[in-house]
C-alpha cells in the first residue's frame, strides 16, 4: 500500500448531503494522516442506529455534507507522524470514541470517556488542525464521529482504532466496532446482573439484543424484551429473550406491567432505544431496594429525564454507558478473542449483507426495522 | 416496670395539633403493646428535619393530631405477644424503617427497605390493628413513621428497634437512631468515596456534617461543603469540611462552580438538604466517566428530579438511600459500638438541650436553622 503514502487518495465515500435525504456515492479525495491520525482502508462497515439519527437531524445539530459511518473493520493504509502503536497492514476497528491513555479518563478504572477523544457529535473536523481530510473539488466534506466508515478510505485518530487478530473475519467482527460491545458491555462492565437474577432489555435492535446477550452469558433467569415493534420478538428469542412485552398492548405503563410481571421490578434493566420515555421506564420498572438501570440510547438533543426523586430514595441506582464502558484499545481486542474462541455469537447479529452502492438499502432497512445489522461490503 | 405490664399508661406527649403550630404538652393514654409491639419509655430524643417537614405539612399530605418524634433512645417497659428477640430493661434506640428479618428486602445484601416495615409518611397507624394506641379522652391521636418518640411511653414494632450496649449513654447516642446514621452510612455504604478522593456535601445540618465525618473517616482529601446558610460554615470546619461554597454567592449554578474548583467535577457527592434544585444540583456537579451522587433529603411530594440524559450516559451514577443503606437490628448496634470505642464522635453533633417541657424551642433552633441537634430531656 506504500504506493499511496503521503499522497491524497481519490475513492468512493457515501455523501449525506442534506438531513434525511439518500447517500450519493461520490468521488471524494482523502489527504494524507497528519500527526496521531491514521489512514485506514475501510472493507466493511455496518450501520448503526447513530448513523440515522444524525442523519435525519431531527433531535440533532445539522451538520452537511458529511460521511456518516462508525461501524466497520479496515487494515492500515499509511499513518501520520507520532503513530507507532500501528502500522500499514494492521487490521483494525474504528471506535467512536477513543482512548488517548494518558488523561485521568484513560488512566481511571472505571471510564472510558477520554478526555481528548470522547466522541463529539458537533465536530466535523479532525483534531489536528481543526480541518476535514474529506473534500470534493476541493469542497470540504465533514466528518462524523471521529470515524466516517462510508468511504473507501478514511482518516483517523490513532486512539480510534483497536489493533485486533488479523485472522479475525472483519465482514464479522466490524459489527463489535459499536453496536455489540455496547449492549454486551452495558449488562457484562455496568449493569452487571448476578447469576438468576431478571433483566429487561429495553429496544430489540443490535444493541438490546447484544445487551439480552450478556445478561444469557452471566446467567440471568429471565429476561424480559421490551419493544414497541412486535416483528422484533421472533429473532429476539434467539438471543435468550424470555418473554415479551409491547407497551402498545397495555393501558398502564410498562414499567408497572413489568413490577407486575416481577414481584416488584427486575433487578436489572439496560435501555436500548434513545427513547426519553423508554429511558424513564427502564429506570421506574428496577426493584427498589437493590436495581439497577443502564441508559445507553442516544437521546434527542432536547431530551429531558425526569422522575420523583423517591425513586432514587427508595435505592434505585441509575446509570448510563458509552460504548458498554469498554475501553476501545485496551479492551476490544479481547472481546474479538471472545469471538474467535467461539464464547460470543456474532452471526446472528448479521441479517442483511449489501454492496457499497446499495447502501441506502441498509438505511431503510433500519428504518423500517427489518433485521439487524446490514453488512456493507465496500468492494460492491 | 412490670406494674404498668399489660395496663394503660397515662403519661406527657408532645401533640401537633394543627400543621404548623406549636406542641402543647398533652396527658395521653399510651395502650398496651400488641403481637409483635413494644412499648417503650423514651429518656431522651431530638429534633430532626423530617418532623418539622410533616409538621409543616407545606408539601406532605397532613395527618393530625399527632405525635411526632422518630430519633430518641429509651428502655423497654414491657413487650407483646411473640416478642422474643427484647424484654423489660433493655435499652433501643427507635428507628423510623424497620426490619423484619423475613423479607427479600430484610434478606438482600443490598437493601434496608424492608417490604413490611418500611418508612411510610402517611400511615398514622400501628399495621397489627390499623388503630392509634395512643388517645385523649378516646380521641385516637396518629402515630408517625412508627416512632412517635415526642411521648414519655410509645409503643413501637419490635421490627424498628434496635437493641443497644446498655452501657451506652442514651443522650448521645439517641443522635445515631435517625439523622447521624443517615448520614454516615450514605458515605460509608452507599457513595463509598475511595482515599484522595472529592467528596461535595450538599445540606451542612446534621445529616450532612454526619455524611462529611463519613468522608473523613474514609480519607477523602477534599470535602466541600454546600449550604444557602452561611452561618454553618464555621462549625463546619469541625466536620472535615475543607472548603464551603454557598450558591447565593455565585450567579452560575452552583454544580458548574465546583466543576471548576475540581477541574470537571468531584468524586462524589451526597445531598443532606431535601431541596430538590440541591439534588439536580448534587448530581450533576460528579465527574463524568465516574462520579457518583447520592441522594438523602426527603423531597416535597410534588418534587421531580430533572436533567438531560446525557448526564447519565456520560458515566455519572445517581443512587438514593433510606438511612444510609443501615439494617436498623442488624447493623445499628454495632454504630453505637463504634462511638464507644471512640471511632466515632458525636458529642460534635449535641449543640442544644431542653426539657421536655420546652420542646417546641428545639423547633425554633431547626427552623432558624441554629445548631445541630437538640437533645429534649423527656425527664424535664
Ligand atoms: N451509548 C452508546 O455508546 C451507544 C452506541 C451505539 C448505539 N447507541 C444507541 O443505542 C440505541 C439502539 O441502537 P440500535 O442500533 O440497536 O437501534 P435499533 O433502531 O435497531 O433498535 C432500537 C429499538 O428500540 C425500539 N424502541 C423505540 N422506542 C421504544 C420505546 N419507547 N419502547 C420500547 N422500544 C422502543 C425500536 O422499535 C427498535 O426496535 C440507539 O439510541 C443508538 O443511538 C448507543
Ligand atoms: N433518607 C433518609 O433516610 C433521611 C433520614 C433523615 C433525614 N433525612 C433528610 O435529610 C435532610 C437533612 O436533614 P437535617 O436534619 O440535616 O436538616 P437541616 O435542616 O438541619 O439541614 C439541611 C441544610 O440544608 C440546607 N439547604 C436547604 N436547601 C439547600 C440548597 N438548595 N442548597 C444547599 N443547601 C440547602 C439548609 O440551609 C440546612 O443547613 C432532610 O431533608 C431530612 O428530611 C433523610
Ligand atoms: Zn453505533
Ligand atoms: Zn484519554
Ligand atoms: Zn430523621
Ligand atoms: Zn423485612
Amino acid at each position: 500500500m506504500s504506493g499511496t503514502e503521503g499522497k491524497v487518495i481519490c475513492c468512493r465515500a457515501a455523501v449525506a448531503w442534506e438531513a434525511g435525504k439518500p447517500l450519493v456515492i461520490e468521488e471524494v479525495e482523502v489527504a494524507p494522516p497528519q500527526a496521531n491520525e491514521v489512514r485506514v482502508k475501510i472493507l466493511y462497515t455496518s450501520l448503526c442506529h447513530t448513523d440515522v439519527y444524525f442523519w435525519e437531524a431531527k433531535g440533532q445539530n445539522p451538520l452537511f455534507p458529511r460521511i456518516y459511518g462508525h461501524e466497520a473493520g479496515g487494515i492500515v493504509e499509511s499513518v501520520g507522524e507520532g503513530v507507532t502503536d500501528l502500522k500499514p497492514g494492521d487490521h483494525v476497528l474504528p471506535v467512536f470514541t477513543g482512548e488517548c491513555q494518558e488523561c485521568a479518563h484513560c488512566k481511571s478504572e472505571e471510564s472510558n470517556m477520554c478526555d481528548l477523544l470522547r466522541i463529539n457529535t458537533d465536530r466535523g473536523v479532525m483534531l489536528n488542525d481543526g480541518q476535514s481530510r474529506f473534500s470534493i473539488k476541493g469542497k470540504p466534506i465533514y466528518h462524523f464521529v471521529g470515524t466516517s466508515t462510508f468511504s473507501e478510505y478514511t482518516v483517523i485518530h490513532v486512539g480510534c482504532l483497536a489493533k485486533i487478530n488479523p485472522k479475525a473475519p472483519l465482514d464479522k467482527v466490524c459489527v463489535l466496532s459499536c453496536g455489540i460491545s455496547t449492549g454486551l458491555g452495558a449488562t457484562l462492565n455496568v449493569a452487571k446482573p448476578k447469576k438468576g437474577s431478571t433483566v429487561a432489555v429495553f429496544g430489540l435492535g443490535a444493541v438490546g439484543l447484544a445487551a439480552a446477550e450478556g445478561a444469557r452469558m452471566a446467567g440471568a433467569s429471565r429476561i424480559i424484551g421490551v419493544d414497541l415493534n412486535s416483528s422484533r420478538f421472533e429473532e429476539a428469542k434467539k438471543f435468550g429473550i424470555t418473554e415479551f412485552v409491547n407497551p402498545k398492548d397495555h393501558k398502564k405503563p410498562v414499567q408497572e406491567v413489568i413490577a407486575e410481571l416481577t414481584d416488584g421490578g427486575v433487578d436489572r434493566s439496560i435501555e436500548c432505544t434513545g427513547n426519553i420515555q423508554a429511558m424513564i421506564s427502564a429506570f421506574e420498572c428496577v426493584h427498589d431496594g437493590w436495581g439497577v438501570a443502564v441508559l445507553v440510547g442516544v437521546p434527542h438533543k432536547d431530551a429531558v429525564f425526569q422522575t420523583h426523586p423517591v425513586n432514587f430514595l427508595n435505592e434505585r441506582t441509575l446509570k448510563g454507558t458509552f460504548f458498554g464502558n469498554y475501553k476501545p484499545r485496551t479492551d476490544i481486542p479481547s472481546v474479538v478473542e471472545k469471538y474467535m474462541n467461539k464464547e460470543l455469537e456474532l452471526d446472528k447479529f448479521i441479517t442483511h449483507q449489501v454492496p457499497f452502492s446499495e447502501i441506502n438499502k441498509a438505511f431503510d432497512y433500519m428504518l423500517k426495522g427489518e433485521g439487524l445489522r446490514c453488512i456493507i461490503n465496500m468492494e460492491g
